[in-house]
């Protein structure tokens, strides 16, 4: 099969699977926020229109503040992307010819963008269903590798990582010589994140990415930045096209940072969401991930192979994210997003169907 | 001086300048399209809101679709990019450590790219103020070349080269197993274009970039796009980062392909505004390269340097592009954009007062 390289966009699945596409379909395939993006975009969109007719700021300088302010990290520290994709491949370039550790399963860009610029790739597997994290056995792979990639919290199974194990990991890392990248797209729909940029002072080995696409629902704008030491900062900028970020993207992106008051009631709302899914779950015998956030991987272990149920979900017009390009996982588990209550009862009423088949 | 590397964002060039900036300022040091974006877009602009919480088609199937109906070749020897500056990037890796070269002056990118991927570069240097193109002097320079970069119209003079000419320069050229790399970002402002595109049937060492911003006045949202052999698509986008398109570029392409008498207006308008402003810059002694564009290159020739020139037009808030960082320009000249009838007027008002210092 040649499968879709990542959710969204449903009708690829469709065709590869050759599945006629229904008329209502709810995507669960990709992990953003179900409020959509904050009110204030949409408020303000009409007065977005006349920038599109001028070149973005080529520094980002404005956002660029913003964040610093946010992180409390100099301006220095701070790359804004076109989204977080744009960032990997930028940090993929960055390690060219490289020893890569990946600690799987994990967002398969960083395997792509490794791939890319000729990195001799390692792996380190993390055993489901816990896929619990040990820094100690990721300490004895360490010798000989340049960087480590760690998505916390994860994707695709949304487990966090405990920030004592990060840092103990990061020790691990700086005397090894290897940098550590860490993914943080989700961090922000952690309830009780304990922030990491503070460690940029005494770990220059540390690489922070974060995308601003999933909790503010713009994936289609494209958005994201790294925080890091000013040298790796401006080895990742030499290599990033002229106005790489859109000028839309920008506004965006300073618009959001001004409603903290979203990022609290998605929380909220997303807790809520994923408590009632997960004791339908139990008490149906499906399996999940441990997810502290808006997505979670499932799987049916009634079933032997997950793929006629796979087949079933697109068939009712749900569309989980396959898993078959997730080192470890292969198709044997499904994510979902979290969506929003009307969407995760059409779920549960599909799995309860699915259930009762004969 | 740390020169802006390009137009637009004018804080730059008054904060590099040590000028303040004054409160009205004309720029017309963005090359883009006086009219604006196309109706179309205001109109539907509501409409795209929702777009930003989707993810874009990674594959952009329905704008690469138009243009293939448009430039009647295969939707395979067409790569969408995030903006020219994107692919000028990817074509840059693609030339990796290979003999590149260029013809002077041209648009900046071309060098920064090659530089940045370690090629060796060579330059082909036309002599002002006619910037003549002669395909039997560059054919001298070709052996060892794996690729020539020609921006046609050229970016910075305006001129554009025949047709003939470049059809000569395409054969010997591939008979020397080069690249033609023709950046043609402001075809579409000629009124007598003759398309090359068809030449992609023969000479599989064509590439023609082109950008959607210029014309169609969005270069805040990012848009351009590469014709070519399928192989060297294939190559391109393989180091292209996911989802590199935003979506709001995507669907605003769509829209604005839609609208053929828009660039037909436009046409008409930079014509009659280029007549108006040649006569009087002849008539007050200045120098002007041969454009048949929207933008060309002004020297005041009663001025040894153009540095108080300069500086007197900031002052005045009137924006020119400086040349310091054009080989073989150096800053010996100016280019500004054809911008609206009262910005022109405004420019020719300040020219004259110029004129008329003691």
């Amino acid at each position: 099969m040649n499968w879709p390289e990542h959710g969204s966009n449903p009708q690829y699945i469709y065709k590869e699977m050759k599945i006629s596409k229904p008329k209502n379909l709810i995507d669960f395939s990709a992990n953003i926020n179900p409020f959509g993006p904050p009110g204030i975009l949409k408020e303000k969109w009409s007065e977005l229109y006349p920038e599109i007719y001028d070149y973005p700021d080529p520094h980002t300088l404005i956002l660029k503040e913003r964040i610093a302010e946010r992180e409390n990290v100099d301006r220095s520290s701070i790359l804004i992307g076109n989204g977080g994709s744009e960032i990997i491949s930028l940090i993929g370039r960055m390690l060219a010819g490289k020893n890569v550790l990946l600690i799987e399963p994990a967002f398969s860009e960083y395997e792509k963008a490794c791939n890319k610029n000729g990195c001799q790739i390692f792996y380190h597997h993390l055993k489901e269903p816990e896929w619990e994290l040990d820094e100690k056995e990721i300490a004895l792979k360490l010798k000989g590798m340049d960087a480590v990639f760690l998505c916390n919290p994860n994707n695709p199974t949304g487990i966090r990582y405990p920030h004592s194990t990060i840092v103990k990991l990061l020790k691990e890392c700086k005397q090894n010589n290897s940098y550590l990248i860490i993914d943080e797209a989700f961090y922000d729909f952690l309830e009780d994140y304990i922030p990491i940029a503070p460690l940029l002072k005494d770990y220059s080995n540390l690489i922070i990415l974060r995308s601003m696409t999933k909790m503010y629902a713009i994936p289609g704008l494209r958005l994201g930045y790294v925080l890091a030491g000013k040298h790796i900062i401006e080895k990742l900028s030499d290599d990033q096209p002229h106005w790489s970020v859109n000028i839309l993207a920008m506004s965006a992106g300073e618009l959001c940072l001004q409603d903290d008051r979203f990022i609290d009631n998605t929380i909220n709302f997303i807790h809520t969401e994923r408590e009632r899914l997960f004791s339908f779950f139990h008490r149906e015998a499906f399996v999940v991930s441990e997810s502290s956030i808006n997505f979670y991987l499932l799987r049916d272990p009634l079933e032997k192979e997950q793929m006629p149920f796979f087949e079933f979900l697109l068939r009712r017009g749900i569309v989980p994210r396959h898993t078959y390009n997730f080192p470890g996982l292969e198709g044997k588990w499904l994510r979902f997003a979290i969506k929003g209550t009307k969407e995760n009862n059409r779920l549960m009423e599909v799995l309860t169907e699915w259930r009762q088949l004969p």
